[in-house]
């Protein structure tokens, strides 16, 4: 019976006395004279199996000489277990050798190899114990949140990549053509002519899906997208990609209230979801990456989220016995020690709402106040902003006021603007990062040991 | 109590007598002298809400002038419904108007807008019947095939799409740069100095996720991406969008004929999932937008697909009584009006394995008689070629060899070849164009009409 190792272990009390075929690589190979030990896993589980073989096999010398790494094809009888921590093992009946592993392969089992080292090596890298674990949480988290959002009659939208729409300011967004560097057309002053562009004009990769998503959300109710977004920040900090994953809802008919109710429904959803059936790894960061993180991640669960307004939190702040590095003000933005320290406070993730206009973006909704929008930051013990949203300002007008207070070009977000002339509604929208997501869920530090292939300032292989 | 459309429907029986409150646009409304009705939805549901108020209502002049595409809040109590085809229908007892829709509203009523006008109001469009049914379809099918692969083992890879990777040749992906068109920095052979920009080289926005794909089989054994990909095709066809959406699953210790059954299952299961979700749109395209198309769904279902190779088809193509526009050939590719005769010969999906090796890529597995490769294309009756996929060469020196043959720039696959070189195996995947599978499910014709935002050559507006 042909199997994969994950599926072998939810069987493993039924398998036991049976002949099994597995087929995956040897994760370690210890030999004594008579006898041996294989490490086995085909990936699709976290916990490695043992086998064992002696000198009874036919080939028993060429086995002997596989090396970690190898593929190979391995038929067995289940055992029992004699050794503690594993309920089975298996009795080698026969080997073979798929694809051998010379000595100059990169990850031999002696030494630990540096996150930093592993990077360069991405398309290796997933075979770690570590990064094998991490991108097992990372589909499942994924399938999760389809889950949810699936589940809670939500349209998925697959919002266009490719846009001349300017939301979030076109100079964070990448350009892309197909015109030639070296040979690009001029009009007749002298400029390029991007009209000769594949989209006679000029387009990029977007930052985010939101502008799209909220039409949608004008005929659909409630919509999500999940896909890849762009950023060309050259910041060279362990949260910062130039490419990474947003989940971005929106919702018709959803004050602020309303979202955060979501927003905390669907986070413990996916929490829940990762711990239910991602049980080894879970264990196996807390053991070896983040002390505490399955604690953290129950103490969620159980929290009933803080919901405060930004003025009451530079309030705290202002009172708290700390020597800040950066003073808080009832006109900026909070700092990560600020975050920190909040979240510390109440010792439970915290909504924080209502914030001055001039620092948040052109569409959040303006409060009855004209001083704050009525956007929130959900903050985290632990990893700080997790998620960012607001209710949208849905008054044609008042928009129009905005765009024209905060520079951004009127004629590339018309459309976007017409949607309040046409059966316009109060609603509301987040964006999550799948990343900070991930290193929240996994205590991996770094965002780019969370993505296969980071693209990151200067790092563009594979 | 508060409910999207679709709650109200999946509980209409217990539902009735009880009051309930719903929020959504009208989608039509009928005025008498002393009542009216109005047809509401809220996008959740395809079944439209028949809303009956009379003259005993507070505001009952108000509610009489509200328009068609007003969003509304309405609260009424659910009666079973004397008119034939529905159920249920909703007595008003209260309206909000939540927001206005004034009479330049482009989706009137009267006549009925061509698919190329409504192309130009893509945001709009998804209030139609139509395109309110594909996209939640998409979103359905999207999710369908998440469920198959996650309750199969796979792990779901986000592949990087920016990359330097050459799988497809460059000349067919966009180039992107942060670089300022109109002042570009030059190197002293007075060419663009690519090392300038953010990643210090060339890059691209990719046409696969493939060689990607192909790493992580080599550490977690099944795997599949589900994500957007682009392509510069400056082609204006039905089946071409510069942006699309690309399934890829690999999928290590599998050979073609493994990779068949695979493909065969999963398009079953997408199927039956969609047509058990969604009735009531199948329903509908099947009596507006391709008759047919119901039986045709079911029929792949029941379908035990064919297997035959390239030079089988020839064969038939050659003894069938038809003159060919393009005359068949053993060396060569199958044109449209072949892959339609094959598979009404048929009458079933057709898998076409071993094609010409001259006419397939470069990564494809070298069958033993030298001249053919192990690709496959599945084609399905009234669609064409709806999923293509290969075993992949494992074998490094023959890879080498093709890499060279087809001119393919060795240095930016370096990494994906050696792959084989540390614990590879035999090895196959396919991909399938997302957009193509929904033509098939939905029967509409043009792939911008199964696209939230499509792009094509010239069309880059929202």
């Amino acid at each position: 019976m042909l199997l994969d190792l994950k599926e072998l272990y939810i069987k493993e009390d039924e398998l036991i006395g049976s002949e099994v075929k597995l087929q995956g690589w040897v994760k370690n190979h210890r030999k004594q004279k008579e006898f041996g030990f294989i490490d086995f896993n085909d990936g699709t589980t976290f916990k490695n199996l043992q086998v064992v073989y002696d000198n009874s096999l036919e080939n028993f010398s060429d086995i002997q000489k596989i090396k970690l790494g190898s593929s190979v094809t391995i038929v067995g009888t289940v055992i029992e277990s004699p050794k503690e921590g594993q309920k089975i093992e298996l009795t080698l009946k026969s080997l073979v050798l798929e694809g051998d592993c010379p000595d100059d392969y990169p990850l031999q089992s002696k030494g630990r190899p540096t996150r930093e080292f592993l990077r360069e090596i991405a398309h290796l890298r997933p075979r770690t114990n570590l990064f094998s674990a991490v991108f097992r949480v990372r589909s499942v988290a994924a399938y999760a949140i389809h889950k949810y959002f699936q589940e809670h009659g939500y349209v998925y939208v697959n919002t266009p990549l490719i846009t001349t729409a300017d939301c979030e300011g076109s100079d964070q967004m990448f350009k892309i053509t197909t015109l030639d560097f070296n040979n690009l057309p001029k009009d007749k002053d002298g400029k390029v002519d991007m009209s000769k562009d594949l989209f006679g004009k000029q387009s990029y990769v977007t930052g985010t899906g939101q502008l799209h998503g909220e039409a949608f959300a004008m005929s659909h109710k409630k919509i999500y997208t999940f896909g890849p977004t762009f950023r060309t920040e050259k910041s060279n900090t362990k949260t910062h990609a130039n490419e990474f994953w947003m989940i971005e809802p929106e919702i018709a008919f959803c004050d602020i209230n309303g979202l955060m109710d979501i927003e905390e429904e669907m986070l413990k959803f996916i929490v829940k979801y990762v711990l239910d059936t991602c049980p080894n790894e879970i264990e196996f960061f807390d053991k070896f990456v983040e002390k505490g993180l399955l604690d953290k991640l129950n103490h969620l669960l159980e929290s009933e989220f803080v919901r405060i307004t930004h003025r009451e939190v530079i309030d705290i702040l202002k009172k708290a016995d700390v020597k800040w590095e950066f003073e808080p003000s009832y006109e900026d933005d909070i700092a990560k020690e600020h975050e920190k320290y909040i979240t510390e406070y109440f010792n439970s993730p915290v909504f924080i709402i209502d914030w001055p206009k001039d620092i948040k973006a052109w569409y959040m909704k303006v409060n009855k106040d004209g001083k704050t929008v009525a956007g929130v930051d959900l903050e985290v013990p632990g990893a700080g902003e997790l998620i960012g949203g607001s209710q949208r300002e849905e008054n044609y007008d008042v928009l129009m006021n905005r765009i024209e207070e905060m520079g951004v070009d009127k004629t590339t977000v018309d459309w976007f603007c017409n949607l309040r002339k046409f059966g316009g509604c109060y609603h509301s929208g987040f964006g999550m990062g799948f990343e900070r997501l991930l290193i929240y869920l996994t205590g991996v530090e770094n965002i780019r040991d969370v993505i296969p292939f980071p693209r990151t300032p200067g790092n563009c292989d594979f």
